[in-house]
């Protein structure tokens, strides 16, 4: 009850911090910039900021505007992302480009990638240079490696020879950098020890990996209202999961044409077909990983001293929610 | 003579800066993202910082690094803005949407904007924290308000209420402003008093101004080659530029009637003489803007204290190439 107050509190003051920046007087770009954030989301990643930072005693004004930060950099990737895969539906509502056309998602995109360079600033003020320094660099760093994944993700949907190693190192750009990132920071403006970043780090890291696969799986298990986006849709789109890599693995010769010719389907019933013999070829083994993923995630984040037993709890309650989830 | 000596080897060393900054491992995207840069440009922004920083004694390594910093972020907004405006030619090659898709140079832009913050976090690597924070908080506003500036020419397309203060403020955003951080952030660099700074931002921004004001003319007068993009592309995407405006008031109702009928239309032979409308009835009151600013722009300039004349020359030689150019 505590912890749900404390995590509920700190997601607020994101929300507000938020609000506040997102303002300009071009009222459609604003409001087609706002529109996904206001339509919900998790907020784990700016909660894994200010958490982190917590846990070593940092203040909490500062982790806010990180969060903030984090978070409005976290949806400007959504934005594009939706844009390049041609996804028309994102927290149960149409993106931003079938609602505003593309030239106007593209630039409400752009405008939140430099609110969030704005937000990052304002967290640095009145720090040590070579603390702000860290914390910039991590967090411009960060984008550049998750437009690489991104890269790579589009890459593969042309290949077939995406090993489960390729993948890993695609998700750890796409996805775990930017979790790994939040962590990082909190850690860095709490003014951790190096050994105490590095570990959150890395905390982040694997949460993000076990975050991504699991995406992966709900995105051919969940139920399609509550996921708030199309099932089936990485199948449609050719992506390479570690479903189909695995799948296709362990797939017999007509297995294998099955899910090859049903790949990039937009018949529902060849789409979820294709789904059931991922299901009953990789589920067990891709749940399996999340799981691994989760306990190194665990065991890097008891390597930290805790300076607060709810920060601590809080971090713990956000890993076990990334792999009980259900959207 | 000199001066082209110093200018050459400040383009050299921020041509060299980007290379080594614009590199990394996922081919296709750094290959998208790198192709608009080495196509040409005339590197004026990052000039701007250089010299301005110069001009009061600053320290080169740092300047060039931002200047960098100021000509990436030049030219991701230069590939996302060809996406929106639908332009297949720049610096007479084809755009990067042509070549690589949209997905790809959507990311490629995103790439380069993500690059700029960590060229302009190298450039304030153990600066005070407060002049960082000034620095860092002139570049992030900055593409926050030439997001705002696209938007607003944007929308303008689908209006004919344009009137010319209203143009002003929109290239003020969309163009003027980079000009002006270019100037502004040599002069924090080199940790110039308030005063300086502000004169250093006045001068770019109203040679910013001159810049696009140039731009608009070019659209419809120069020399297609020459210029490296198609003619009267302003007039086919019905932008409100200050001749049309300027134009519209002008016009008797029979040349009104040519010119709104042709606006947006894709006909050669009528994008042609709608340009010819535009020339006889505002290119005499455009060019004279052009010199105002231009004027103006140099008084800004000539309020700093110059401790070095071949910055000071140089900085009034990019002034006169700005209004004289051909392309």
């Amino acid at each position: 009850m505590e912890l749900e107050k404390y995590l509920g509190e700190v997601i607020t003051q994101v929300n507000e911090t938020i609000d506040k920046y997102i303002q300009g007087d071009v009222p459609e770009l604003y409001e087609a910039s706002r529109y996904l954030l206001k339509a919900g989301g998790k907020r784990l990643r700016p909660l894994m900021v200010v958490l982190s930072s917590e846990l070593l005693g940092g203040s909490r004004d500062r982790a806010i505007l990180a969060g903030a930060a984090i978070e409005v950099l976290h949806n400007f990737t959504l934005i594009h992302d939706d844009i390049m895969d041609q996804d028309t539906t994102r927290r149960g509502l149409p993106t931003v480009h079938v609602k505003w056309g593309i030239p106007t998602a593209i630039l409400a995109g752009d405008l939140l990638h430099a609110k969030a360079f704005e937000l990052i600033t304002e967290s640095i003020k009145g720090l040590p240079i070579d603390l702000a320094y860290r914390a910039l660099n991590c967090f411009s760093r960060s984008i550049v490696i998750v437009s690489e994944g991104q890269a790579m993700d589009m890459e593969f949907e042309r290949r077939w020879d995406v090993t489960e190693n390729l993948y890993l190192e695609m998700i750890r750009k796409k996805t775990a950098q930017l979790f790994a990132c939040s962590a990082h920071l909190g850690g860095l403006l709490a003014n951790g020890t190096n050994e105490e970043v590095n570990s959150l780090y890395d905390f982040g890291e694997k949460i993000g990996i076990a975050f991504q696969i699991m995406d992966d799986i709900l995105g051919i298990t969940a139920d399609e209202k509550e996921l708030g986006k199309p099932l089936y849709s990485d199948i449609r789109e050719g992506k390479k999961t570690i479903l189909l890599i695995k799948a296709l693995e362990r797939a017999n010769e007509h297995q294998r044409k099955t899910i090859m010719n049903g790949m990039g389907s937009s018949e529902v019933s060849t789409l979820s077909s294709v789904a059931s013999l991922l299901s009953e070829l990789s589920l067990d083994y891709s749940q399996q990983l999340v799981r691994k993923y989760y306990e190194n995630a665990l065991r890097s984040l008891s390597k930290v001293r805790s300076r607060n037993q709810l920060a601590l709890d809080g971090l713990r309650a956000i890993a076990d929610l990334i792999i009980t989830r259900r959207k």
